[in-house]
């Protein structure tokens, strides 16, 4: 039901342009190396699961663009694929581990088999990672869509969807589930600025599946919350430390307070991936900050002095306190999520 | 220190263009009557207590205009302007209030006297509206400045500036006033979704003034408290039931809730005339909505779907039990409101 990011289609890579969203929807296929190289790099493709699928497929369309002759040819093909892919954008986890993966596959049939042998082991690994990924989006919205209604308000924050994953996303896929199973149930949307990837692409995943959204500018969900609208919140992580405490857009932990405040509760949605065991709660979380230039000239206009100071943290962590519940592919943990976390590692 | 929105220099009515700001600041003359009459129009001065007092003054520009010949002739001349300039904005309160004054003016000169001191007491009429509005800001300065300590962090919402009124604004009076006593203090000013008066006009009013202010995205406030930099908040109003509820720009109360999560007192700054006695509480302010268009292509460029549900208030209702005190011309006024604003009433 949900519209798919990124797919394998016999043999051809295609997306959606983000870029155009939402004004215009347009599929394109990723015929060649330095495309695939481009569309990540320029966000044709975001999301970190998604950039991760397009770079496994992206493998194979480099692969078949240098016309190796032997499987030792194909895994220097691979090598030389994969490093260059791995430029595209600098800091993304899930690309650099999905290129991993497809190294590793190329290295291991570098002794033995046949160039055709080679290629369907790649081909497999590349699916895999996609299947992989919109499993653990199916499954993330079978455990969360029970935690809704006939009747519910649902409010989210950002785009925690489809869009940035091949699958159904995390926070949205408990949502697109919901519908499937034929409940009632309409979301609040928050723009989400700077960027507006609510306005830009959560409101327009919903509207493509026919889910009742509406939405807001982000200094409005209390006034909704208030008026009774909101039942609960499915929001999506960046990362979570060991205790539960959850980094994730900015704004956020604004929602999670006002949630508290009227007594709506407050759920995580992310595969448990997301888990960082290494940290022992938020604190070690580093804030990074934005460029001012998103927030005074967000929208091709000038709409603040020049020269203002900014404020703009990336995202915020929400304390455990103010979590529900944070649904995963392993089911709905519960607090305290130091135990709950721990139990499924 | 703070800008002068709208100002009568020896005969001459100047405003500052606010259509251009932030990126240019330009004073213009209104020379003749139309000229009045299509600044309030669109917006060029703006702000309930500015528009009352640019209408007075244009007014004067209108009768000036016309040459009357004598007394009667100048009654007529501003009755014509008076209909004239109340067609500007049809539902600003403070408009049609300081046309009437003028009107009511001129009328009682009527039978009596010379031209020329017809037009000194019009003009002395002007003028008074005019210092009225400077004196009531300077005093909600002059209460409400002991409440910021050197090296608080103050919070504001929206724009309650001098840029609203003839003289140093209600919220941010308090502010200008503070820095005239050489208090050291920073503000956050939230941009304030969707028309971005804290952008455009809050931010950019406070670094003419040199305060030290940093522009936040409306999601962002809860992060900067929970940071600590938060000491108090101060917001203007729309409109105060008898029990202290307060109407005011949407976000608002999402600030309170999370001033009140944060242990952040919130007050409220405002003229005692933004008193509705006739409203026991908030309950009875209906809640305007405003377009969809000005959350989906509020920037110049579309950046939502197409046909998309929005929900957009103009404001809401913040209830008593969230303010720590209205900082009025009369004093600031503490809990229970119900008390406290009857006793100036």
């Amino acid at each position: 039901m949900p519209v798919e990011a990124v797919r394998w289609a016999e043999g051809e890579l295609v997306i959606i342009d983000q870029t155009l969203l939402p004004t215009e929807y347009r599929e394109i296929r990723l015929a060649t190396l330095e495309s695939v190289w481009e569309a990540i790099r320029v966000l044709r493709v975001r999301g970190a699961p998604a950039i991760g699928v397009c770079a496994a497929f992206g493998v194979l369309v480099g692969v078949r663009e240098k016309r190796p002759t032997s499987a030792p040819d194909a895994v220097r093909a691979v090598e030389e694929t994969v490093n260059y892919l791995a430029t595209s954008r600098p800091t993304a986890v899930n690309l650099f581990w999905a290129l991993e993966r497809m190294k590793k596959v190329a290295e291991g049939l570098a002794a033995d088999g046949s160039l055709k042998d080679f290629w369907h082991r790649l081909e497999a690994e590349a699916i895999e990672i996609c299947e992989d990924d919109k499993r653990r989006c199916r499954a993330i919205g079978d455990h969360g869509a029970g935690l809704i209604q006939d009747g519910n308000g649902v409010l989210t924050h950002c785009n925690a969807g489809a869009l940035a994953t091949a699958g159904s996303g995390t926070a949205l896929a408990v949502m697109f589930r919901a519908k499937e199973l034929g409940k009632q149930f309409c979301v609040f949307a928050d723009e989400t600025r700077p960027l507006l990837q609510g306005a830009r692409l959560t409101a327009w995943e919903l509207m493509q599946a026919g889910i009742d959204v509406t939405l807001i500018c982000d200094n409005t969900a209390a006034q909704v919350m208030r008026e009774g609208k909101v039942q609960l919140v499915v929001v999506g992580a960046d990362r979570i430390a060991a205790n539960g405490d959850t980094a994730n857009k900015i704004g956020t932990y604004s929602v999670a307070v006002l949630a508290k405040a009227h007594g709506v509760p407050f759920y995580v949605a992310a595969p448990y991936s997301t888990v960082d065991a290494t940290l022992p709660d938020g604190a070690g979380i580093p804030i990074e900050r934005r460029s001012a230039h998103e927030v005074t000239h967000g929208f091709g206009r000038q709409t603040a002095p020049d020269n203002v100071n900014v404020y703009s943290p990336a995202f915020d962590v929400t304390p455990a306190e103010f979590i529900a519940g944070i649904i995963t592919e392993k089911g709905v943990l519960r607090p305290p999520f130091a135990k709950s976390l721990a139990a499924h590692a």
